[in-house]
């Protein structure tokens, strides 16, 4: 019953609400010997962190990873890896008045409903802010997955209306960063940051799309029936804050074609079986087949919306609600590295899970 | 590690190879003291079975289900209630020439890769005839679900390039049945066969879509952050053979609305906190609000053509491959069963899940 | 939440009632490329078997197992491997009159007052004829085991009050399979079988102990701080039926002794770090160091017997009980192949999840 | 693959070593609506502690318990509940020359051998420090089972070859903490504690046995065939560090007896079911009968000893060992209160998990 630990074998438990002392984790089953950049782990939490650029939230989380244990001269010794991040910039009273109020499209009414009890300062738990913990689990596994050269690249194809038509198979984490909101052909960058200032002086907010691809995944990764390859990523995906959707290869548009055009045909390249096309998006029967795995993930619009709604308070009474405090338009350009960090995380659990039954 | 185990509290196990002796599985976990309807499985297991229309493929698979534990003068007894369906309609010798073979768009090469040694026969454990088990278990879980007035319906609303432009919140399991391809609205419906035919002549295949309510949940279902309500649906379908794609509410559509759109206002509909909208799709912050749950599968097409294709051997020969035997041109409305199966188990797991702190 | 569920990587689910349609279990994660010794598995169901010899009980069951799915060619296939044996020889009419009756010592009125519901006939799922999937999946493993080169070794060292006062360090399968009681010192082992006769004459029945050796266990297997490998060995052995006791080492004996003579000196013996004593039992700080496991565990003497006792009926009333039916003065000799299987079971698990960080 | 977390709905993870930065864990599943009380939860880590009376170690290890999220104005949320230990007293310098010995009956070995690297300091991630947290995870496990009317009372009942003949059925806690051994019978108190000084003088060390009661578990704990309430108790005793051994009811002396000497007869009380005797420990087929639970734990004398042993350092090279520091001459007292904390994980566990079938 593991509501709160995502994985098998590379096994992180998060902790933490929005305005406690502090949010963090630990990682159960991280490899022993693996030197740490903790430089890099910093930096993917910066890439998270609200503030980063005149389109995100002011806020200033510091958000600095401090580890506890599991970590000896730099390398991970295969015991417990725990970190913590305090909330230093807490502002509760910015949040005193959602005591006793059910905020549209929030986890407000649910969690009160469920435990009977709640956090209310920030949304608790269920703010996106626990989502730091996985950024630092994600950035080991990514770090791990590095030395056996799988890479992860995630960016933003769409911002509401405002999408990117055609994807390019190569795209390098350099472009992606150049842009205010992770999108790497710039045209379409500019069009998505008009539509979010616009936005903004409406007091309205955006989601969108992020799209990713894994490189280098060897063949085998992946455990039938049910812990197929997607099937995790499809999990992962759908466990982050306002995620609605999930695809990987064709997705729903494979739906629409034939069997005729959707076959990916097999073929040897030198000594490498590969496939002609990648409608598979990279797994057959729930396992890696070696081709680049790709996904694209559907964020909603930020609930938080600086505009006067109807909604009820605890008591069951109407009431109007007018937000106040400092909030995104858009979180999807934020969200790239969560997308990164999750995914990475199905693919380090997928790949030590695969090498139980190799050299025996 | 649980590969071929699914949920958390009722749990089951599948086993079994297309071609093998039987399939089948165990539930542990299942509540003691629920009166089985027999003939209501075996009903939801013809639903699934092979050759039930003209449009299906003709194979005779009789999927008679046997259970060998855990019922008691015909009620669960809260031990392992384990289950198996011979393969009776085996002809193996219409798999022989795939020995060697790697099928475009199967798991031949996958499994052959991960494990080193697979049963070839019909795709061995790859084959969607395993999901015959999780309709067993999941028309378990939905006598359970139905005497708590928690009823799930799901249907096809898309099939190739015909799609049900509109979706009516309210359709019976008897529109449906009455459509051959389990279309409820009839011109739909009658399109959708059109093409199934149409494409039958060519050797091709068609993917679709299938939606899916679920209503009469109620309110605290789910277990954030990892096992959220909808994280878990999304996990059950990816894990369905030729599933490609998952969302839930708006979907992929609510990333392109604003959220002064997207926000479900609550309101008190007499005693009961209700949303004006249901962009939500019944979960909020992973936990169900009380709302109908809403949720949508896309389905590539079948693999399997009757066209010749260019593939490569066990041997890494550039081969021509024609399919023989019976195929489906299209699996979605036999799947219809399946999507409701894979939601129910998800459903009960987390109605049990939610019980542990109620009454402490 | 696996209550019917052993092994986190080798994971056997097993089901079954004393006189339903059969018993039998799932291995889940069993390595593929295993060519499997069926003989040799029916061998082990046969040690376990009731009415080998003349000191048993006179059932005969035949116990044959049929497996289901998971093996191609005779090859595993790492796909689950699914067994039955039926239960053919039921005469449930011996327990009609068990319906409502509670039997000391027995799990009738835990049953009952758990699930409300039961199988009463011969025990149901609390009849100890469960362990007899136990011996099918420990026969799996411990031919794995086998292949690397890890032997296990268990026989009877107690029966009631006859003990075998030395335990020789190593003792061949062949002695114990020679005495009718599993023990292999002749003339002990001649003591329990009169002991044996002595109490079946009057109706009385017997416990014991067993001890187990597993030899040629690799340094590194076990996972604490929870999953020591010991603590493993403890929870699979306290798992079967009619034990209450578990020592590995030294056990209750090490509590009196003083540290300097307890501690296992470390010592090199040709390029291999041995200790010079074992009172660690072969295992230091939860992982195997190479050396000898060695562990006892102690059987309670069987509930049923053969004179009146008092006890109470569902309905609360005072009744005297007179048992009908076959049953055993002790049951520990055939305990010897299921105390073997669950070690192997806990062996081979570790064996796999260490596999996992090496050669990464 | 949870190696360091412990339950199935109560699950507590822990993390940290010795000489690192702290210790702690994260409590997932923890019941909302707890209201907490800090002063007994950082009493039962004093009654841990190193150093509380002449006879134990002079460390001053402060252990405050720091709580990370989970709790709102003082009541626990249903969230993961996190807390930390700071390690204040490291002196890692009286370790320092550890880094290249493997110290006889210590984890030294078996650790660099598994991991490949270890924080060699005061045993790294193997100290019995990291019982800490679980006495911290006990305290609140426990506070929720006494509003459920369920109490725990373990303590000494040997030290070396002093031992406490007849155990009574009733002990309080008062007379128990009395006792600088935690030995409730004065006399028997005072020779442990002259065989604790006689060797410590002499530089020597001393194990012994810890004997528990949980009284009031209602008639129903417990999961078989696997998760018997006992064979989880015996795993939560083994995981503890220096444990050898773990019987409960008639245990190792149950092998012994006859059956109609061990059946415990069933009997009304008033209209409760008891049993006449209980041999049973409180447990009958891996589930709780309602009556009293006790179990005996035994502990190898400390492996620290003040002489010079012989040994081999990570070059392979023998040498002499003479440890310096400060070290208990018997930890078995201050393991009272972990053996509470890992009973009382497992009873709240079972506990919570037995709640998820009632009221369906």
């Amino acid at each position: 019953m593991p509501a709160n630990t995502f994985g098998e074998i590379f096994r992180l438990t998060t902790f933490g609400e929005s305005h406690g002392k502090a949010i963090g984790g630990i990682i159960d089953g991280c490899p022993p010997g693996l030197q740490l950049d903790f430089k890099d782990i910093q930096n993917e939490l910066n890439r998270r962190r609200p503030g980063q650029s005149r389109l995100a939230s002011p806020r200033n989380e510091a958000d600095e990873v401090v580890f506890l244990s599991g970590i000896f001269e730099g390398n991970t010794t295969g015991t417990p890896l725990a970190f913590m991040i305090h909330n230093n910039d807490q502002r509760s009273k910015d949040y005193g008045n959602l005591e006793n109020v059910f905020r549209p499209s929030h986890a407000d009414f649910t969690y009160e409903a469920k435990y009977g009890v709640r956090d209310y300062r920030g949304g608790g738990r269920s703010s996106a802010r626990e989502t730091a913990s996985r950024v630092v689990a994600g950035a080991i596994a990514k770090q791990f997955l590095q030395k056996h050269n799988i890479h992860l690249t995630a960016f933003v194809s769409q911002i509401g209306t405002e999408k990117l038509a055609d994807i390019p198979l190569k795209i390098s984490k350099a472009e992606i960063e150049k842009s205010l909101v992770r999108c790497p052909v710039p045209e379409v960058s500019e069009r998505m940051q008009k539509l979010i200032e616009a936005l903004k002086a409406e007091g309205d907010t955006l989601g969108g799309v992020i799209s990713c691809f894994i490189n280098g995944v060897p063949v085998g990764l992946g455990a039938p029936v049910f812990d197929k390859f997607h099937a995790d990523l499809a999990k992962a995906m759908l466990s982050i804050n306002a995620v609605k959707a999930f695809e990987y290869g064709s997705g729903f548009a494979g739906a629409e074609m034939r069997g005729s055009q959707h076959n990916d045909a097999f073929l040897m390249e030198k000594d490498k079986l590969r496939t002609a096309t990648n409608h598979s998006g990279g797994v057959q029967g729930g396992i890696t087949n070696g081709e680049q795995i790709y996904f694209r993930t559907a964020f909603k619009p930020v609930a938080t919306i600086m505009q006067k709604q109807q909604t009820v308070n605890k008591q069951g009474e109407a009431i109007e609600l007018q937000a106040k405090g400092r909030h995104d338009v858009c979180v999807v350009p934020r969200a790239v590295p969560i997308v990164e960090a999750m995914a990475a995380l199905v693919t380090i659990d997928h790949f030590l899970r695969n090498k139980i039954y190799q050299n025996l």
